[in-house]
């Protein structure tokens, strides 16, 4: 038995070790003392909305996988895919959706425990949280290596040709992209829906504080913090994740690596894994810890885990590929690049440095010009991101061997640089367990704090949440980094998977930038982005009007609400949501699904490498832009609420607000989106490449014209 | 002496009728009545700001050819240009701020006239600023065609073959590009910093309305409507017109289609200014008549040109190429494309329609809504201008011969094809004469208005301004809709010639889309409209903050400003604009020379396709998205303004003010500039080919490699 053969199942005991220590973690949580009974009372309202919510979600998400599971029946019965897909295809959904009702499930619990952990110390606070965090991106890695290597193993005992086995297992990322798209705007659309309600009516109109309990909109916005955030984040970086490694799989036939190349980009996964756990261990401060201290912990632990992968992957490299070492510098640029894209982020997005603070200053001429300047500092904020991934291209290309294509016009080297290019994003998520856990604790305080605001908690506890808090944010800001950034590198290698496919099956590439199909693919590749921002942009602001209504509503009918006397009814508020996020959902995904195969059934396969190239690269700059404006006009108006340029309450304070108002849907609904509408777009196209290969109307034209 | 001899004198003739008709109606205009002396004192003081700022661009923008032609000289001397190339860059920048040149003197004489004819009645008003439109249309157009026409005489006589011609031609593009940009960016910071800033203190500090002759930055407003909406409009469509003329003659050698086929897209452009001409006499009305029937008689005069223009390029077309009858369809699907996109611009941002008037009822919930609607309404207006210029693409390509590339692969019906394609930019642009006299007739409206404010005429008087300013508003939408339109098939002919020149020079091109240099390109290209915008929307904002301080300064320092007493200091507001559009405007431009200088040095030649290609199709969505929102936020306000959901002075009214605010920079600097953008970033690359394909870092790397 080969290395070969050995591999998977080390994959597969890495994925169990990650989800054993998830386990362990979780119960951890549980086992912490909740607080007092009303602080249990509330998290157990937000618990209940948000599981209500994702039930509700499936519920709707179902009905699409079954259409879905039809059609890709009935393709398979026309011989157009093999039977496998459409197991593969419910096993990524499935596996996607779970990774993000485990997450929430474990925040749900931990937001009261962070909160009690908060009245010790700020230190028992984060251990809780950054549990809660671990819980989720260990159960992200572990479900992800789970369903890779489980399907790895199965598919290669039933068939033996690798491009056949990856071409299935291709599949099973479309289900996790689906499900994604769908988590990630659902919940997106349902936390700003009640944040800008929330604080239309409540902050502006009643002038009642955030997260007063007064405030009918107030649960309902915790619950959005938890299916948008969390749920909606796991879903998301299940199928950066798992897309990134399948992608890399599939590129390794045609640059000649077989198997072996197939299992380098899972055995790096199993790598991060444990780096990731050991990492976790790093993580943790002596009592009486400042912010600085705890920042610097939770970089450790990151750190430590990047070295540790960095070196395994080395060794693993130099002993699977010696003919191709090279490859081990893709894994650097791939992690060292996440890195960077991370710090950038932060400098764009963090109050500590001069962009934002300049932000915050342009609120002196008011809202009109915060508004200008912070979406110009989004566009701005594209470029360098932009430079990094395409100097991260260029040196893993060149270093897994491309050079020799550029030289000499040779084919297998040039399929062997652009497995480099996708070895470099599987480096840059290698670790994501443990950054995916500094990312995703953030959330949990949030909702910490909101506890400790709702049960009247001591002024100091409030205090130390919104340290963990804003901890939280310089922390997601790499975590976004590294999501934006992997994104940019697997649809790059999805792409180039889908020409596999294409090639593979007989259909006729002319991927020139001048043939006008690929150019008209570009045009509308680019534009997609911008009409699928739109149309969460909009879903957004119908669903908080509603929100607004009912608000409204209750403070006028419900008698001795504002006096503190009556209790607001959560309930609907919650319902109105679920039910306005569940509808609006639909256009925004049939739009990824749709957009592909009407593409390629008009224009044919170069029309859709030109889609997808143009998506790419339109919405690479486009989610870094409102990632980045959004961050900024958010710590712009932090800035000032902590006193500077006339502080909490001034009229520069009302112009931020407006700004970071115009930047919720910007950073928690369309931008991170648009990340998962680059690949779901390759996926759909890959899984429906042999029936646009068949029929098309341009070939249909040309082939009159013979 | 056989047609291809004759052609070019009879372009030229074309151009001098088009040249003199514009001078008669020069004088025609400067004939009409003043007004009384303090409307011609008001007059004089915006035409002297205006020549002010328009000689020291022109300094400016001077030192910047000096060094550009110091560069070219260089250039040619080692042999990589030849010498014509230094001289037609000249007159191509000088042809096109010649163009804004005529065009703003004329509006500046024609603004107390077209107020003191609105003193009469509507028509009258119309009369004299259609008249100064038509100037400025004719002029365009005129010019274009004289340098190009006695360009092409010169070149014949000495060069033999036609590809050295037109390479040397397409230089002159890169002069009038470049003109165009700093006209363009120059002329729109100052407006809207003038503007932003007149209305950030005036209306909302002080409480004056607009234009109001207390407001010390009034005249610099003013001045900026001529500098940005008239002389840099012009430098603009004089560089659009030009540059689809000569890209697609360029592509006419590659399609086979020699001399003559060079000359066909100028004689569609002569063809173009004399329906042009014609066109203009069905402009006229009964006295008395309304609004909707000048925008008739507006239409009237658009249709009998593009309909005169469509016939006689049929004959035209059929005599000169009997071979490639198809061309013709191109031309119309041209002419369609720009027809139809001018429409759905309208739509989307005339408040007649129901996207503006959603947007309109969204400041109910205030500014913050506004924005995030405006936004996602300028993001949706991309599909449909997507769609149509993609299918325009595919009809022309097909129409003019290009399926049997598709079907066999041949290689010279693909350039057919793009000769096509080329065409309907060309037959986009053929009536650019009439379209722009309505286009240009808005300032002129819009000036009249402020005068008649300043100079205290009967509130009829304004009424009658604002009407035709609002008319203006409508036609304007038509023309940004063949600007942008055209843009996008100019700078795609001038990316296949870039192509060619390539070829032409033995450079290697690998131009598929999994090629990582294409690839890398394409991110870098598609993040520079992002980037550029960011550039110039921060520059307004600075400019703007500058001209707040000054205008607070002197209703503070001058005594009995504010009870009418004193005069404020004017002209001091207008050399702060000066000074800093012009300072301000270097960047933005730098960029887009030096964007394609230096990815090509990095990258090689595919790489520079790449960029170019992704700043096409990122630039074209932007470009829409930020002309739409910003006049669908302009027309909303108008709305409010109106009457509706509570009228002028409400709280609704405030945040539409706050969009409107927002839409300034974005409709009158970054968008407009865009468009621009994308076509010098082609002619630059043209002009620096034979440097690049001599050196560039990835060529050096693969050589060293071999």
């Amino acid at each position: 038995m080969g290395i070969v053969d050995i591999a998977p199942w080390i994959v597969l005991a890495a994925s169990i070790c990650g989800l054993a220590f998830a386990m362990y973690k979780f119960f951890w949580v549980k086992k912490q003392p909740e607080g007092t009974k009303e602080m249990a009372n509330i998290s157990a309202k937000i618990r209940k909305g948000a599981m209500a919510y994702l039930k509700r979600q499936y519920k709707t998400v179902g009905i699409f996988f079954i259409v879905m599971l039809i059609i890709i029946c009935v393709m398979a019965a026309f011989g157009l895919l093999t039977w496998f897909v459409p197991f593969a295809f419910v096993s990524g959904g499935f596996f996607s959706g779970l990774s993000g009702f485990i997450g929430m499930k474990i925040a749900t619990y931990a937001n009261s425990r962070t909160a009690n952990g908060a009245q010790n110390s700020l230190n028992k606070g984060l251990k809780v949280a950054f549990s809660s965090g671990t819980v989720m991106g260990l159960t992200v890695v572990g479900l992800g290596l789970l369903d890779i290597s489980v399907w790895f193993i199965i598919l290669k005992a039933v068939l033996s040709d690798p491009n056949e086995i990856m071409a299935a297992m291709l599949t099973f990322g479309m289900g996790a992209s689906s499900m994604a798209l769908f988590a990630r705007v659902g919940g997106g659309i349902f936390t700003k829906a009640a944040d800008v309600g929330a604080d239309l009516v409540g902050k502006v109109e009643a002038g009642i504080p955030e997260d007063d309990p007064r405030n009918p909109a107030v649960i309902a916005d915790n619950v959005g913090d938890n299916v948008g955030d969390v749920a909606g984040m796991g879903a998301d970086l299940y199928e950066s994740y798992v897309g990134s490694i399948i992608s890399t799989g599939a590129l390794a036939t045609a640059a000649g690596l077989g198997f072996k190349g197939i299992v380098v980009p899972m055995m790096i996964a199993a790598i991060g894994i444990i780096a990731s756990i050991i990492g976790t261990f790093f993580v943790s401060t002596k009592e009486g810890a400042t912010q600085k201290n705890l920042l610097g912990s939770l970089r450790r632990g990151t750190y430590v885990s990047a070295i540790l992968s960095a070196i395994s992957a080395a060794v693993l490299i130099f002993t699977l590929l010696p003919q191709n070492t090279g490859v081990f510098w893709a894994v650097i640029s791939g992690l060292v690049a996440g890195v960077l894209i991370g710090f950038f982020t932060e400098y764009y997005t963090s109050d500590s440095y001069k962009p934002t603070q300049k932000l915050s200053e342009s609120s002196k001429t008011g809202s009109a010009t915060i508004i200008i300047d912070g979406i110009a500092l989004g566009m701005n904020s594209t470029a360098i991101p932009v430079v990094i991934v395409g100097i991260s291209i260029l040196v893993s290309f060149f270093a897994a061997g491309g050079g020799g294509f550029l030289a000499t016009g040779d084919l297998s080297s040039f399929s062997l640089g652009l497995y480099g290019v996708g070895i470099s994003a599987v480096g840059m998520l290698a670790t994501l367990g443990i950054t995916l856990a500094t990312d995703a604790y953030g959330p949990v305080a949030d909702n910490a704090g909101g506890i400790a605001e709702m049960a009247g908690l001591d002024e100091e506890v409030r205090n130390r949440t919104d340290a963990l808090d804003s901890l939280g944010n310089t922390t997601a800001a790499t975590g976004k980094g590294f999501a934006i950034g992997s994104a940019a590198l697997t649809a790059l290698a999805l792409i180039v998977s889908y020409t596999d496919k294409i090639q593979a099956l007989g259909g006729q590439l002319q991927l020139s930038l001048t043939n006008p199909p690929v150019l008209i693919g570009l045009f509308v590749g680019a534009m997609l982005p911008f009409l699928f921002s739109a149309f969460t942009m909009q879903a957004v602001g119908r669903a908080a009007q509603k929100i607004v209504v009912e608000v409204r509503r209750q403070f006028k009918q419900i008698k001795g609400l504002m006096e503190g006397k009556a209790e607001a009814d959560y309930e609907t508020c919650v319902d109105i949501c679920t039910r306005s996020s569940l509808r609006e959902m639909i256009l925004p995904a049939a739009l990824g699904i749709l957009a592909p195969i009407v593409v390629g059934l008009v224009l044919g396969v170069n029309g859709v490498v030109g889609m997808l190239a143009g998506a790419l690269v339109s919405g690479f700059a486009i989610a870094i832009m409102m990632a980045n404006s959004g961050g900024a006009w958010d710590n712009a108006k932090k800035y000032i609420e902590a006193g500077n340029f006339g502080g909490k309450g001034s009229d520069n304070h009302k112009a931020a607000v407006v700004g970071d108002t115009v930047g919720d849907p910007f950073k928690d609904t369309s931008g991170p989106s648009v990340n998962i509408l680059i690949k779901l777009l390759s996926m759909v196209s890959i899984v429906f490449a042999a029936l646009i290969v068949k029929f098309n109307l341009v070939d249909l034209i040309t082939g009159l014209l013979k």
